[in-house]
Order: structure tokens, then C-alpha cells, then sequence
């Protein structure tokens, strides 16, 4: 067997501790040298799992000379900055989404990721998703044959508070860019014009600093398929993830994981389960897979499976999706690149 | 196209007035020339739907001289004389069930339709609905493979009145026959052995005449097949009609049909629609198609797919479940057809 | 009992056929005294089923002195011209959709309609289907609270031959019409905004005449509900007619009907049937609702459930559609209506 | 936090492996102090997991001075032996089932249990699946109204191999005492009747054994409802574990959990995924929860949720199924009890 991956993590919030304790109790092949953050009680969680060291400077964990791959799971304004440092220290990365939020700083990562030949993997947990892993696999295999309409549904079951809200980037940036990502993934194809039809149907107050909680993105591909995204910040029944690709030969959708397999009748009706609650019971096994993605390729020396591109194409659609909210028309993705001059 | 079948209904009933609308309506190759039954308020209603001729002596019918078929929904005690007269009469018969409750009678209408070169038909319904001949196929076509376990469920959502059960046949002949005919039908095996457990769990003053509403049923078949009926005369959320096949190539099974395919999320929790009411609505088709059947056996000159033989049998086996459950043992269904001779 | 209503039938082709046998076969409540069609084979059907009078002439029906409504059932260019003949004459008139692909006609019809008194119901049967009524009951009922998005899939099994598709009117008016008078019936508020992605990705040499087979079009009401529908003129696993209207309070989607209620395992997997094949199969019921209710309408003095309105409404939407696609832009539903000085 | 429990793993068969993973990856309240097993292969792995002291004697771990609860996953006839043991020295007892083929061996565990006050749970790790347990919460809650039928289908993916089978006791002890003990604990009420139909109807060979791999069991319950188990040793489409209460307010049943929630349709049909595959996939979670019952009732000080008496009642059922099948009669669990003079 290969020698343990030596990691330290970065940021002990929810997803962090999340990482953390998957690298502990999950990854036979890896192990935790060092965990820094700001707050003490990440600290003290991070010693009770049994991390050797913290500390609450980043630069201790990414200058650390026996760690060999960085998880990133600080605040978004930091995924750059602490990526570029670790990769000038020879360090794999993984990174927690987005990788940015600006077209520049992502290929600025990207660039120190090529230019010291280290690895860097972005945390799309939702690609290693049983449901979705099969349905790429279909269209892969071409099960599904040319791929004509893809349906993604994501809603979630509450917004978070107004406050994040208004430092979240908005609602394209922080929520429906896991479904840019999975849009790509299973088609298989770059998106190249996005529409958008949005509002704040839930809380209108969001629209005053620009944002909505309600949208319907159209995506076409460059493989000549149309994609629609419906999103909800507010689906009173629970987390609703769901995703259909049509295509010559058939059609696949993946159906919610629900809190159990029952059926039950009385003479009211019939009733079954509610959906997984939130991204944390939905993405439990998704989010270990997505880690244990990250050591494999490392130990193999295999490529990264979501790598710098994947996150600058996601952002890409962000802002384009953006764009043609506030504009109300189309928006070619290749505006947003260009605008930045690539 | 042939000649219109010219026929006559006995009965006029909730089934007779079933039967007699789909010939009117339903049946392009059939007419109703006359109809019988004792109420002035049901004859009225064949006069209504167009019979030109009606009368209250069953006799009538039988020997109206340009009657071809004869259609028997009158009450259980009259099926077989009915039968008899209708065979000497050479008219084709379509009896519903159960031809009779004791062997000997059902022997007696048999010789008679045999003796006249008459084709008899029995009004086993279900044996004519969608998904149980779905399931046949697959069975007949070794979809299955050998079969191995047979599981039917059928449960009525309410009792009828106590009044009638009393005069019911109990609840094997009353209602399980239609199972035993299916247990039959999908496995495609006779029947060996019955064992009953059974109870008076809804209304337990039942009992005491010897009925109960509540039955779980296993039955042996030649081919080695084990089969199980669980029936219940009061399911609260309606009328379940369920059942699988296993076999050593795989599973199938026929789940209800229900009023939409509707699936409701709230915060309560998932909703789904109950199955179809009752019999009228579950086999509304079925019925239709039952009666095709018989039409089209007679102008083709084809073997009845419901004959008296699977009425002989379907009968074995209900008093056999009867004197399993008296006698709380195992009983063969030769028993039953020993004592009478046979 | 009401006398029955007499009714005449113009167009014996697909879709009349099936109404003049609905009208024979299953409304008590009226009768069919004359029908008219250019083709002698369709005129032997008519009599076939017991019509009294059959004509070549259109007008032989609207001119019938005896005949209280009229059932319109010929190519669509003839819809505008029969009814306003019709209502001149002051007979109620059932139309087939679309009314017509110009504004301006199908308010002459409702100008013709009103002056003269008489009722006017387009044949859009898929509001008479058990799935979208029950659905629409849930959104009326406020099961669903405020409507935020409406999802409509509406997928054919196999195009019409190309000859067909180039005098269709398009995909929008010919196909789309039904899910555009589905979505304003579902979430029960205007269109006021179309945008549509679409491609010929089954038949590109469709393009040529400007027409497509693949389209996604997004619709926002003036309720503050957004809209999505997508079409395929081939999905080859059936006709595939499903909806879904998510709101403030939950959920509800209307899965397709299928052939049976079967699910079989083997050690492939595990099998399900399809959806009912195509829109005669899918909407048998819906049809003959559809029907029955213009005959109620009439019996009971009550409005019309589907009226010229609606008509001017779902081909608006049509028009403003086929002007996104060919634009590239969000149209306006008032655009379409000003154009025409509403 | 309380101070973690200190353990001992007798036996690392496949099910000592499993329970010894979940308390070193999943038991943050227990920890392995000493492991046994007669393979050295088997201690290799206790060490590699970090189990600090290994053994070929179990009874090393049974007399090891700081060990306070045992995990026993030998061979089954050393389980009343161990837990004998095990009580003696004031340990507390996870016992894989059966307890015991007999009864006697049962009454004498349960009396050295119950003599020196320590606490034994069986390894019924179904009742720990959330499906079952929420089945059981709606029978508990009155939802189901009083139980009239329980079915449960439990049907293996391929019988072990005959060599295997002729040392298993049976199918009634070694598969279906599962199936018992979840009937007891789903019905909430004891089992007084057995009745079984069986055969070996996939290995014909095994009857040679006096052994089966096909049963139908009906069981009646003292508190009036009957109960209906469908055992299979070769199901090829994998683990069937399905279960269903009817009773007099509805009806609840849970269906299998599948490998994913995909639905494809293609031109030959819809398809959906197959159960998980066996035990350790179905029941992975059930596992893992089963100890940690174990563990909390330890820590809580609370009654064990599965003891010496469901111990005895499912072996007690199964050599009552076993005697039904041989003497082909309905068998009294009493019977069985008496026969062992208690």
C-alpha cells in the first residue's frame, strides 16, 4: 500500500469539519498533520478529532514542510490567494467552490497551478453523487445518444439568512453554480449562451441589493443541446435535487434520495418520504467520494477530475447568468472571457 | 364483418346492467334482442338503453328462438338451472361467478353445455384486466422461469352489509374465488393443497355463522409452486388488487391502478393517490373485455377461455379454504372433488 | 331529462371521427343529425355509426335547420370561416384548436361569436384530463400557495412526415398551442413575456422552412410565476406529458399514464412500461370530457370553459414564440396583440 | 462526555470484521482493547485496524481485566458458551443470532445473564434499519389501527454453498430467524402458531439434508393479526427485504432500498435500478446502529432493545417452522416451550 498522503486543512467551518473528519475517519490513505482558523472552538474540534497541530495562521499550514496537499475551505476571497501560495510551495490543492469569483483571479490560480506542476481539484462534490455519477455514465455510454434537453431542479429547503445573502455573490455564484458545473458534467459539453428569467419570490427585500431567490436558466451547448436550471431558495418539502437528460436514443432522470423507502395508505391518500433534508444528508457519501477522488489522484498521479478550468468555466456561467438578468437577454459566455481578455 | 350475435341477459342487477351497457355500447358485434329480471325499475332501465323486448320470466330469454347467448346475472342459485335449460336450449351461455357452490351442480351445468356442443364462459373478470395479463405473458413467455412463489393480495375496501353475507357463501366463495381463478390463471398449474388461517378481526359477529373477513390462504400447485392470498374484506384506503410472481429468472408484479398519478409535496410530507375504489372502477375495462371475449369465441367458433372446468375448480379450492379453516388443517382439493365422485 | 341537443359534425378526418363517436357512443344527451366531409369514406363511416344525413357540404350542416351545435373538425384555415358562419346562424359551435395562427381572425370569430349569442369552446382537451385537472384543483385550492415556476414536458413519439410539418404552422402553433393554454390554465394568470431556445436536432432539414423540432421556452406571467416548457417532436420511449407547478407552500407534479402498472426484475435490472403510446391513447378520456362538456355548457346555460379568449391567448403565445426564435430576443405577449391594434 | 466504553471483539469472521470497523471508525464511545480469532490472517486485520492486543483464545478476552463489554461473532455453538463465560465475569454481551439452536442452551444464557446482572443484546440488525424502525413507529403511534396482516418478503441473492447449508441448521434457524424476529417486533405482539409450506425447489439436493431454500410461513399472533413470511435462497435480481402491515386504520409497507433513484426510458422500456445487492450493502447503517444501541444502553445504564428472550423466541419459532414443515401441521410455539419444560 502507498504511504499515508500527509494534508492540512484550512478553514474549520461546516464544510470544513465536514472534510476533516471524512480525511480522519474515511481515508485509510491520507492523514491530518496540521488545521488552522480563526476561532479557537474550530481549533479545539480539530484536537478532539486528534490533528496533531493547529494554528490560527494559514501560512503555518501551507508552509508546513511535511504537508503534501492543502484542503481549502476559508471564506471564497481566500481560495486564491491561499492557492497560489500552496502551489508555489509545491503543495496539491484541493479547493472548496467557487475558486473565485472574477474571471482574473481564476486563471491567476490557474497559472501558478500549471507553472509548479502541482494539482489542484475543486470541491463539485455533487459530481460524485451515486445518481448523477450513473447518469453521466449513460450519457457516456451513449445510452441516452445525442443529448438534446437536460432539466437540472435545485432548490433548497430555506435561505440562509439576509445577511449572508447580501456578501454571497449572489445567487448564481453561490447556489446555481453547482448546477453550471453538473450542466456541463453530464452533457459533456462547454455551454455557450446562458438566459435567465429570475425574481425574488420569497423575499422580495433581496432584490435591493440586486439579487433573487427564483430563477429559470436556459443554457445551450455547444453540442447543439438546451439546458434548463429551475432554482428555488425556499422548497418547503426539503432539499430538491433532481436532473433529466433527453436525448435521440432515450431519456435518464435521477429522483430525489428520500428519508426512507415507505409507503404508507389511510383513508386519507396515500403518503411516501420527503427528500433528504439539506445538502449535508444528501451529499453525506457524495462529499467523502469527492476527497477521496482528490488523494487517488494524487497517489496515482492521475490527472484532477475537476480541475481549474471546470472552476473557471462555472464562474464563467455565473456571471454571464448575471449579466443577462440585469440586461434581460442573452449572454454568450464568451463575452465574459473575453471581457477579461483571454 | 359477421352477423350482429343476437343475445339475451338474465338479470339486471349491478353486473347485468354492467354487462348490458357494454353490449349496447360496446359491443359492435352484438345486439340484445331480450332481457329478463324480476324488478319492473330494471326492466325499465333495459327499455331505456334500447331493448325492444323485456320480461320478468328468465324463461323467456332462454327460449326466445332467435337468442344466440345467453347472458346469466342472475343470483347464484339460478346459474346452473339457467345453464342447463339454456345448453338444452343450444344457446352459448356466459354465467357469472361462481357457476355454483357445490360440485355436483357444477358437473351437471358442465355435461349439459357438453352434452349440447354449447360453449360456456365464466365471468372471471379480472382474468381480462391489463396488468394480470401482462403478467401472464410474462410467466407463459419463461419470464419468470419456473415459478416458485405466488403472492396475491385483494382486499375490498368495505364489507357489504352483514344481512348479505349471511347468505354469501362465506367469504371464500364469495370473494377468494376470484383469487383462486388467478392463482390459477398466472401460475398455470393446478391447485393440490389449501391451508387457511382466518379470522373475524372487522366484524367479529360474523363468526357466528361460521364467516370471517379477514383470511391469509396458501396454496400448493402441481408444478411445485407455492402460492399465498391474504384478503381482507375492509381496506380503509380502498380496493387493493396486488400480485407478484417469483420465479427462478426473476420478479413480477402488478401494482394497483389509481384515480391520478399525481405525487404532492408539502411540508407534511409526500402524497400520492389510492388505488381505484372499488371493482366497478379497478375492472371497468376489464369487464368490457370479458364480455368481448365471449362474443369473439362464438363467432369464431373458439375455445371458451374461461370454461366450466375453471369453475369446477375455482369452487374445489373455495371449499376446501372452507374446511381448512374449520377443520384448522391442510386439505387436499382432490378431497373435495373425491367426495363428490368424481 | 334535457331533450337532446342536435348536432352536426363538419370533419370526419383523425380528431373527428373520434368526436362523432363520442358523440354517438357516449353522450345520451345529444345526437348527431348530420355530418359533412369531402371524402366519401369518411361519409360511409358517419352512416356506418347511424348518422341520419351526410353531405360534402359544410355549409349543408351549418345551414341545417334542426342542428343546435356544430363540431368543427376541418383543416384550421376553415375554423375562422364555419364559425362565424355558424354563430350568424345561431348555432353553438365546438372548434378544434388552434382557432386560427392570425390574431385578426380569431377576433372576427369572437366578434361573430358574441354578437349573435352563441357559445364558442375550443377543443383544447388536455384541460380534461384527470392529471392536469387534479393539479389545477391543488393550485386553485391553494395547496400550492403562490405559483414561483411551472414545468411542462410535452415530448410527441415521432414527427409528422416532413409534407405535413411544412403546412403545420410550426412547431408553436401546431404542437406547442397545447402546453401554452396548459400553462395559463395551470397557474391560472397571463403570459406575459416569451423566450425560446430551439434547434432541429431530429430532422435539420426542417430549417429550411424555419421550422424546428427542439425547443425549450421560458414564460413569465403576470402573477410573477416563470414558465419553462420543453418540446420534442421524438422521444422515442413514447408520448411523454407531464407537468409540474412548485410553489410557496410545496409541490405537485402529474406523471405520465402507462401502458401497465407492472415492475419486473431480472438479473438485468428492473423493467417498467412506458408511457400510453401517443395522444390517443394519453387522452381517450380527456376527449370525450372535453366534449360532454360543451354539451353541458349548453344544456345548463352556463360560459363556455374554453372561449375565444383562450384561443387568442394560446396563439399569441405561439406567434410571440416563433418571434423569439427567430429574432433571438424576449417577446412581449402585447407586442403580438398591439400588432394586430388590440 | 461519558468515558469510553472498553470492548472486546470475540470471532473477525465477515460480521466480526464489520461490528470491529464500526467501533474503531463509528463508536467515538467505545474503543477495541483486545480482539480474538483463530486465523492469523483475521488477527493481522484487528492489528492493522490498531487493536492493541490480539489473541487465539477468546477466553482472553472474556477474562481480560479492563474489558467491560463483549462482542461475540463466533461460530454460532459457542455463543451460550461465551456468553456464559462473559456473564460470569460480570461482562456485558453483544451476541451475533441465533443465540442458540436450542432452547435449553437459551434459558441457560438468559440465567447467567439475568444472575450476574449484566446486560446482552442479539445482533438483530434489522430492527435497526430506518426503514423497519419507521414502520414500527407507525404501528406504535396507532396509525395502522390494530394489525390484521403483516407480510414480509425476504429472499436471499444465491444460497451459500451446500457445504454451508448442511452445518446451518437450517433454513428456519439461519435465514429465516431474522424474518421471525422482525415479525415480533413489527406486530409488537408474540407469535403462537406456525404453519409452513417448503421445498427445495432451486437446489433439489439439499433435501437430502432435511434442509429447503423456498418457504411460505403463516404465523398468527396472539394479538389476532396473521402473518405471512415468502423465504427465498436465489433471488437473481439480489436482496429482496420488503415488508407490509395492514391493519384496521391502513396500511404501511417499506420497499427495497436500490443501488439508485434512476429512471431511464429507451424504445424497449423504462428502467429502474435493482435492490442493493445483499446484506452488508442493505443493512451497512443497521449495522453500525445496532452496536451503537449496544454501547448507548451500556453508557445509559437502559434495558438491552434485544435480549435473551427475543433470542428465545425466534429460535423458538424456527424449530416450531422446522417441526410444521416435517410433520406438515400447524405447530404451537407453546409446544416447543413445553417441550423444554419451561
Amino acid at each position: 500500500m502507498s504511504k499515508k498522503l500527509k494534508t492540512g486543512v484550512i478553514g474549520l467551518g461546516r464544510i470544513g469539519r465536514i472534510h476533516l473528519s471524512n480525511l480522519i475517519y474515511h481515508m485509510p490513505d491520507a492523514e491530518v498533520i496540521i488545521a488552522s482558523d480563526v476561532s479557537p472552538e474550530s481549533l479545539a474540534f480539530a484536537t478532539e478529532l486528534g490533528v496533531p497541530e493547529v494554528t490560527t495562521d494559514a501560512y503555518d499550514v501551507i508552509n508546513h514542510p511535511d504537508v503534501e496537499a492543502i484542503i481549502i475551505c476559508s471564506p471564497t476571497p481566500f481560495h486564491v490567494p491561499y492557492t497560489v501560495a500552496a502551489a508555489q510551495q509545491k503543495k496539491h490543492i484541493f479547493c472548496e467552490k467557487p475558486l473565485d469569483v472574477t474571471i482574473e483571479a481564476i486563471l491567476a490560480a490557474e497559472k501558478a497551478v500549471n507553472d509548479n506542476g502541482v494539482k489542484l481539484m475543486l470541491g463539485f462534490n455533487r459530481r460524485f453523487d451515486t445518481n448523477f455519477i450513473n447518469v453521466r455514465h449513460l450519457v457516456k455510454n451513449d445510452k441516452i445518444g445525442n443529448p438534446h434537453i437536460l432539466r437540472i431542479t435545485s432548490r433548497d429547503p430555506a435561505p440562509p439568512p439576509v445577511e449572508y445573502l447580501k456578501i454571497s455573490g449572489g445567487i448564481f455564484l453561490d447556489m446555481s453554480i453547482h448546477d453550471f458545473d453538473m450542466a456541463r458534467y453530464i452533457v459533456g459539453s462547454e455551454v455557450k449562451e446562458v438566459f435567465v428569467k429570475g425574481d425574488a419570490l420569497i423575499h422580495p427585500e433581496i432584490k435591493e441589493f440586486g439579487d433573487i431567490d427564483t430563477a429559470v436558466i436556459v443554457l445551450t451547448f455547444e453540442n447543439g443541446a438546451i439546458g434548463v436550471i429551475d432554482n428555488s431558495r425556499k422548497a418547503v418539502y426539503g432539499y430538491d435535487q433532481r436532473l433529466e437528460i433527453f436525448g435521440s436514443k432515450g431519456m435518464a432522470k435521477a429522483e430525489n434520495n428520500t428519508t426512507d423507502n415507505l409507503v404508507r395508505y389511510d383513508n386519507d391518500g396515500g403518503h411516501i418520504a420527503l427528500p433528504l433534508h439539506f445538502f449535508l444528508e444528501r451529499y453525506e457519501t457524495a462529499y467523502r467520494n469527492c476527497l477521496k477522488s482528490f488523494i487517488d489522484c494524487i497517489q496515482n498521479d492521475t490527472p484532477s477530475p475537476v480541475d481549474a478550468h471546470d472552476g473557471l468555466m462555472a464562474t464563467a456561467i455565473g456571471i454571464a447568468a448575471m449579466k443577462s438578468l440585469t440586461e434581460n437577454r442573452i449572454v454568450r459566455v464568451d463575452e465574459i472571457l473575453e471581457l477579461s481578455q483571454i
